[in-house]
């Protein structure tokens, strides 16, 4: 698994996305503040783009239209040719990848950060690449800084063709992911700590161009394993829920033999694996449609090296 | 203002409706098993139907598809000639009517629990019309039996003429309303509290229906007001969110003078009442596309009379 490469300048072209999915409040709404009132987003060394990013999905407060804007960035989609009757999504994907890239592009976006909401219990999340050593720094910093709730860091190990999510078209980034939080409903807490970890976020970047030093680290993150589906009937429909022991325990340990579903008969699933592991996004409303009643993490200490030093970039 | 009829006879005809709104999945998933399993809702007396009320809009996990059919039994949509091009929910709303009314008429329900959710912190909270005088009875014997967490009862003023939900179909009724859960989630415990709350009102008409006397008695009831608007700009976007003092406050007294809303800009909007009211339905999801922040309630002590007894009913 090769790593992404290490900056070697000042990151001087950055973008915040909201509202990917149209029904995740706190970046929908962020994204529409700052394309009104952008100085918030305004650095010394940049000024980091507000993109809503998809704006159909938005007017109508619905995660997406035709299909997952957020896994729509893949080379297929982003190198076909227009149909009539595509998705909006893959229209949007092809826009946003010439806003923001092109994909694996020098003049691709230095760095892209995604606003996301969960219903699930994930608290303050971030989900990215592994091998984008620059985002995992500022995950390291962004815990330090914002402790109360401890920030969780989820990833990913993709290869560079595998990646599908908006941030995969800058050449990097990163996801913040609070919860819980109902689709459509934008709650003033959580609006506020997407708005810190935006500010802080913009911060360190700036820090970085400046010249600051950013050692090596070891961090605690939880690896994506694979997703558990809900039970369902013969014919489709859904046989029982996430228990009651299980709902709102995301980053919790799971261990064998505990129960993970509620069957409407009456009787417990149990969970049958033969390890302890971590699951996220429980009961996470957008992946009823995709059958996920959660995902499956282990976790794991990743050993991070330090980033260069740049000379002091000038004002811009 | 007069009240409904108090029943002389057993209510042999009940229904239990869930999927009003198609997104709200205790109901969904309540009325789906028992209509694989409908033996839950026989008692000796009679036999609940379970009713799916809009299974266009639960196929696809939308509060409608159209218009909310809970504010579509009025007589002048009930009684309107079908065209081609009507929202789907004036068609099924004309179907209910004949499945169980006609509204107003002999030949209707006797009786219509209908299910909902709701994403505010509204706990177990009992919704119908106060001159409902039998279904008042059965709140007071709910909130008994169903002490934690405090069931909470919301009346409306309204005369039979302005009625529009789906209850009032039937010769009486009332709403289950349960939350906090986001909309397109099914969370267990819910599922189960509203799966013995309607076990507990079937039980109760039984009751009834064998001749047991419901005493008169005085409750508490918070009584709606009116409603409170999101602050918005100029060109209709929102300017601000519920305040973090009031988020999650339903039924909590709020007083002149507190904060209600955090504008994106900074500041708060206080409440400019002159009496204390009781919020309820703060922050809804649902209530987002009616520009609703919030509903004002008074807490008032009502006075219900004893029901007639009946002669025991014989087994059907």
């Amino acid at each position: 698994m090769c790593s992404l490469p290490i900056p070697l300048e000042p990151l001087c072209r950055v973008a915040v996305t909201g509202g990917t999915h149209g029904n995740e409040m706190s970046g929908v709404y962020l994204a529409r503040h700052w394309l009104r009132a952008p100085g918030e987003l305004q650095r010394p060394s940049f000024s980091a783009v507000p993109v809503l990013a998809n704006p159909a999905a938005t007017a109508v407060c619905r995660r997406h239209i035709g299909r997952d804007l957020n896994r729509t960035f893949t080379n297929t989609f982003l190198t076909s040719k227009p149909t009539p009757d595509e998705p909006y999504e893959v229209t949007r994907a092809r826009e946003l990848n010439q806003l923001l890239g092109p994909k694996n592009s020098s003049q691709a976006f230095d760095f892209l950060l995604d606003l996301h909401n969960t219903t699930a219990n994930m608290g303050t999340c971030f989900i990215l690449n592994v091998t984008d050593i620059f985002a995992m720094h500022l995950c390291h910093r962004l815990q330090l800084q914002h402790s109360e709730p401890r920030p969780r860091v989820v990833v990913f190990k993709l290869s560079q063709e595998e990646t599908f999510s908006i941030d995969s078209v800058a050449k990097h980034g990163m996801t913040i992911e609070l919860g819980p939080q109902p689709q459509g409903v934008l709650q003033a807490n959580l609006f506020s700590r997407m708005r810190s970890l935006v500010a802080s976020t913009l911060d360190l970047i700036e820090l970085f161009n400046q010249g600051t030093a950013f050692p090596a680290f070891e961090m605690e993150v939880y690896r994506f394993l694979s997703c558990t589906d809900f039970p369902h009937t013969e014919d489709g429909d859904l046989a029982g829920m996430v228990h009651p022991q299980l709902q709102d325990q995301d980053f919790e340990p799971l261990q064998p033999g505990a129960p993970i579903f509620q069957m409407f008969s009456g009787e417990d699933v149990l969970y049958e694996g033969d390890s302890t592991v971590y699951p996220v996004f429980i009961n996470e409303a957008a992946y009823y449609e995709k059958n996920i009643a959660f995902m499956k993490t282990e976790k794991v200490t990743v050993s991070i090296p330090a980033l260069p030093v740049l000379s002091p970039a000038p004002a811009h």
